[in-house]
């Protein structure tokens, strides 16, 4: 069984990044909005400021108020649109319920939208030419590439149909470069077990913490996970500890690579918003 | 074995907007571009506006020079986005070679955009909150739930990935008022019979005639035949006959439901443009 490392090949995606953005003497700048005090908002996009300085990507964090209005907002938005700094913006989900997040995507300009939600970047993505991807789906896609496995005449079983994983990342593996046969799992499939078990590539993207156990899981497969859940664990100072959505310890054994968690998707979709901004930097 | 009448259906749609259209008092309007003299377009386009008439939808066909130039295709159609009286706008397809088939899809108002080629309408599909469908997997959709079937919980596989069918259709099927696992094979996909003998709904768009045989199609699915296919027959005055993607009498006695070629899935394209055409005009 070979440990899909996701902290490494994160690692060496940033340093590919900050060579090409020394090499060319380029100054992206990523701009993200942070409304309200969650604690979790607030530490995802400190990791993603703190990856952006690593290599050479200015970045700026905008702090609204929970209670701003939708309109406020959306004002906001509109003047990062304009303002040539700013090569790409993202607004770090979940938003207080006064705003509609539709509303917030789709008044992102598409060309500065490095998060790939944007629904008319959705449309390229599903049409095959692809502008900018979400980025757990395209960590999801380089941790396969870079630890050697390919996705052609594959048969990849996603499990879980969200806009931000499932979906998105079933779009791009059915692209000319990637060529797999995909198929799309949720909590309505019959017969789950059968489905998961014709995997060559299993993506696990529910949300249920060890959902995946060793009769869904084929021989010599390939398994990515996707899932943090925490559980609860009194051995540990902060009394829980992160799980994914497969039961690694089960299935370990019978399978050809596997992604930990934490160490797998998760490193991927930070650097991806890097390869993105980069991305958007070139394209404006 | 249960003959799917796509002709009898589409004819129902066909009443009912009918009967929609007089009832409401609404004129909506449907405007066709037909680009140079290629004889299939031409009948697509004759087609489309006699089921237009037919229900009550004024339509117009604009004819344009096979040499047409991409910017003068291009005002043509900026004129029609701001054209209070056209509701619907479509493009014959295919378009010389002087015109990028993307720039004329993107330039369509997406309010307007009736065939949901538009990538806006595309992504909106693959959120889960679909404005425009494209007809023929939306038409798929309706031939199936008409007959007495459901997708919730079935295993669709859909052989072949275009834009206009297997992708979207995908999309469609994977939304939560249709709730189906979906598999998309295409050309790359290993053991291609295999799978196919999985799916309980089973939808050809390959474009090979007769390609589905008895040994790909698992007793008592549903088929969905959304190939057109002329093969040469010197029976007939014409010379040729039309034929699907799968081989009708090899897999009748096994199936539970199938549509004809011709009489199944084609009558449905065009009933569900008029349906667009409807949405479209309530929207605006």
């Amino acid at each position: 069984m070979k440990l899909i490392d996701g902290n490494a090949i994160a690692a060496k995606i940033r340093d590919e990044m900050r060579a090409e953005i020394e090499k060319e003497g380029i100054k992206p700048k990523l701009t993200a909005m942070l409304v309200g005090n969650n604690p979790a908002s607030a530490v995802y996009v400190r990791n993603k400021q703190k990856a952006c300085e690593e290599v050479g990507i200015d970045s700026e964090i905008i702090k609204l108020e929970e209670s701003i209005s939708e309109r406020d907002l959306l004002e906001v938005i509109r003047r990062l649109n304009e303002d040539k700094k700013t090569n790409g913006i993202i607004v770090q989900l979940p938003l207080p319920e006064q705003i509609s997040e539709n509303k917030v995507i789709e008044a992102i300009d598409p060309l500065k939208d490095v998060d790939g939600f944007h629904p008319i970047n959705m449309g390229f993505l599903l049409a095959g030419e692809p502008r900018f991807v979400p980025s757990t789906p395209q960590g999801i896609k380089e941790l396969v590439l870079r630890s050697g496995y390919g996705f052609d005449g594959k048969h990849v079983v996603i499990v879980g149909r969200s806009n931000i994983v499932g979906k998105p990342l079933a779009a791009l593996l059915l692209c000319k470069d990637a060529n797999a046969t995909v198929t799309v799992c949720h909590s309505h499939t019959k017969y789950l077990n059968e489905v998961t078990k014709e995997a060559d590539i299993l993506v696990a993207a529910i949300g249920k913490a060890g959902f995946i156990g060793e009769e869904m899981v084929k021989d010599g497969s390939i398994v990515i996970d996707v899932g943090i859940n925490r559980i609860e664990d009194k051995t540990r100072k902060s009394g829980y500890r992160l799980v994914g959505d497969v039961d690694f310890d089960a299935v370990k054994d019978k399978v050809e690579a596997i992604t930990p968690v934490p160490g797998g998707v998760g490193p991927m979709t930070v650097a991806m918003l890097l390869v993105n901004t980069v991305k958007a930097y070139k394209m404006q």
